[in-house]
């Protein structure tokens, strides 16, 4: 046996006993390790040092020799990637508030989903257990979706609000009646969302601009900034957009596109009346352009139903976008894009190459949910209850908040859109509120430029309406603080 | 009764006579028209200009006045829109030939989906139906997953072939374990085409180059250029890109991204060695760049176990991809996105601007089927029924095809890749193959350049294997014919 492998042989036997002791215990002193393996110093402090450059153990000058705490998981450096990764695209947060899921102990006037109790529940549990029984379970739909699903959206486009009057259009005497919305036009999408997010892909260049209303729906802002488009904010204050403003912003920016939600905007609740929709429609036409109309609160028509605008274009000017997500169910991610011309067909490439198909379990159930006889009556039940919430904050808001606070009492929607006393920043009073226990969203989120003064959303369709009124209470207490 | 009215009159009771008529037809001359109403021909004349200016009715002079063609559908106008979408992105076919859904009557040997035998249906569907019936139907999940299905998807990374080996690195003789993935690590995704779309979109701007194994998935490359990205191609004829050629093509390019399937890639069927990916990824971590690693044959391992690159990656430098789409079934669209650092947070952030979440529903039954105790049963049966598949259409072919077609036997996934002899094209061989009632792949839509040869794709995964001999009967005889 050489003095090499008599060294070896020493830390193989040290090793071992490494492996019992616990990191930062002494190993024995060398003249104990040259008794109990019969080797000279030399040898051991070979195999020492072995050990030493294996990681297994330290030597601490003047101390001794100890075992190292495992490198197992060495703090993992990933500042290379910062390299790599470049610039951030988009600004500021791109989670909306409404995404929280807060404690059950606050009240929660945040939240952009109705609670369960405004929701089919029965029905879509139903559905579902039905389509996971059928073969939609296991096939494959078509890309552009369920031809039964895409009749569907295209009927209700057709027939919504007074259908045959609004899909007519006089023209010089020239009777002009507007062709229906037909299947063929409707792309499903995996919900809301999504098909901002494709129908921004799809139209838009990185660089483009998109003119958008201020404020307006926070997901809307971050999708058109993740496809690198530039937002040209006009402002909405009242019921709709000015048209001359509007046209000043086209002409400014040469944008080909304008994102807006005409009826009971989120979050300002406004709509715009069919003489405001026409004008706006007027400006997007002499402009080449595109209206992607966002009708998410089409089955949250309270007072009024909704007209789409997307229902009397001619030309294919309008892209219109309607989701089931928040009226049938937070699982069933169903969503619709109805498009002409070739835009319909740069969507439907955007769609196949973001995720080929939507699951056909989802789009079967939420066929079965919308199409059956039982619909027309829970949206007229959910309705009634949506009004009867909106009522109460609205009297609890004018009773308790100083006035001038509620900007507006929407006709349709989820929301209600209130400013804050001036001098009151809406973060800072969003988190003593929730301090105290009530959950609203800033206003800030919904601005994709800098925020026009202080302002808050608060949603009625969340849990527990019964706590309205002591959730009104706590903001006003809070306001109260804040102003003194 | 003044004249205007008279006029109007007459007006109205033509209108009435129109409805009920055929366009072309002839209305009266003025002449019986002033008897029937008793009204001068100046009146009579007036009705009828109205009628004309309402688009109702026209002159043709000499001829009279007939019923006009009506303008309910004009052909629509959307030319504006070519001005206003401006240059299309994504060159060439977007969707695969995989993707088409044939006739019950030809033999399909194009398709990309398992068939139905080779799924677990029942499984699959009392899943979806127990979840239909479960919270997962009503509630919102977190926008990266559940955290059971994250943490699956964590396990089954950190687990996959001989784990503990493949995970630890000899680095200067002191043993450095590679923190395991967890489920923070984790990503869910609506499928796998949409986990590549997330993930090109959030690690590459547009303009930037990503390398490509050629020939490499179709969706892979139309998901790149959709995000507009430059695919830079590097050869994959073996069974692995060559390090030499990827590291010129890293310093050419200056590319921080390089997708790739190391594993029974498609539509080649190789895989790199073991050797091979440490050297691949030096490479990668040389030029601070990332490996987009796609795992979707992870499941369909015939002769080998998978041993994913991510699963000793220390520093971030692999995106790793699974889908569970093809294994589970097309209805159960879930797939996982495994990234570390913070590339993690900018395909997070593209998930939830693109999509907010995933339905709960598909979760919570993925998570059921994969997790439960049958599903290691399941896949092993799979597998023996996929090499019996594979075992059966390889003798085939080299019985009945040219020598030298087969260009390997893969020991996974699920095709197999042939090369068709000098002169003949791919797209001419699959068009006379698809009348002859075969389909298959035209090689073509793998290439993101031009293609360098013909070569065709044969999927084993099918329905009705009892029928490949006939197939490849067929082929045999269209070959016969093409290069006679």
């Amino acid at each position: 046996m050489n003095h090499g492998s008599s060294s070896e042989r020493i830390a193989a036997a040290l090793r071992d006993d490494i492996r019992a002791l616990p990191s930062g215990s002494a190993l024995p002193a060398t003249r104990a390790l040259t008794l109990r393996f019969g080797a000279g110093p030399v040898t051991v402090q070979q195999a020492v040092r072995t050990l030493v450059r294996e990681g297994l153990v330290e030597t601490r000058p003047g101390a001794g020799t100890f075992v190292r705490r495992p490198m197992a998981s060495p703090p993992a450096d990933y500042t290379w990637q910062t390299a790599a990764l470049g610039p951030l695209r988009a600004e500021g947060a791109f989670v909306g508030s409404t995404m929280q899921t807060p404690p059950v102990e606050v009240i929660g006037l945040h939240s952009g989903y109705p609670a369960d109790e405004l929701l089919p529940a029965r029905a879509v549990q139903t559905a579902l257990a039905r389509a996971a029984r059928s073969r939609s379970a296991l096939d494959r739909p078509p890309a552009s979706g369920l031809p039964e699903l895409r009749a569907w959206f295209a009927d209700e486009l057709a027939h919504s609000g007074t259908q045959r009057a609004a899909a007519e259009q006089s023209t010089g005497g020239a009777v002009l009646t507007v062709a229906a919305p037909s299947a063929g036009d409707v792309t499903i999408m995996p919900g809301g969302q999504s098909a901002l997010s494709s129908v921004f892909r799809a139209l838009g260049r990185p660089g483009d601009a998109i003119i958008m209303e201020s404020p307006g729906y926070w997901g809307a802002i971050a999708a058109a900034r993740q496809a690198g488009l530039v937002i040209v904010p006009v402002p909405r204050d009242g019921a709709a957009v000015d048209p001359v403003v509007l046209a000043e912003a086209f002409e400014r920016s040469r944008a080909r596109l304008f994102y807006a939600m005409p009826h009971f905007a989120n979050p300002t609740g406004g709509s715009w009346s069919p003489g405001e929709a026409d004008r706006i429609l007027a400006v997007v036409r002499e402009n080449g352009a595109f209206l992607i109309e966002d009708d998410w609160a089409h089955d949250f028509a309270l007072d009024l139903p909704v007209r789409p605008l997307a229902a009397r274009d001619a030309g294919g000017h309008v892209v219109y976008v309607r989701s089931l997500t928040k009226s049938v169910s937070p699982a069933v991610r169903i969503a619709a894009v109805v498009a002409r011309g070739p835009a319909r067909s740069r969507i439907q490439t955007d769609r196949v190459v973001d995720g080929l198909y939507v699951s056909g379990v989802l789009q079967t159930a939420a066929l079965e949910v919308v199409g059956a006889p039982s619909w027309p009556g829970h949206l007229r039940r959910m309705r009634e209850q949506l009004r009867l919430r909106r009522d109460s904050l609205v009297a609890l808001i004018d009773e308790l908040l100083p006035a001038g606070t509620l900007t507006a009492v929407p006709q349709g929607g989820l929301n209600l859109w209130l400013r804050l006393p001036a001098g009151v920043e809406a973060p800072e009073f969003v988190a003593r509120a929730a301090e105290a226990g009530v959950l609203v969203s800033p206003g800030d989120e919904w601005f994709p430029a800098e925020p026009t003064g202080g302002f808050v959303r608060l949603n009625y369709s969340g849990p527990d309406p019964s706590r309205f009124g002591e959730g009104v209470r706590i903001l006003a207490a809070t306001l109260d603080r804040l102003v003194r």
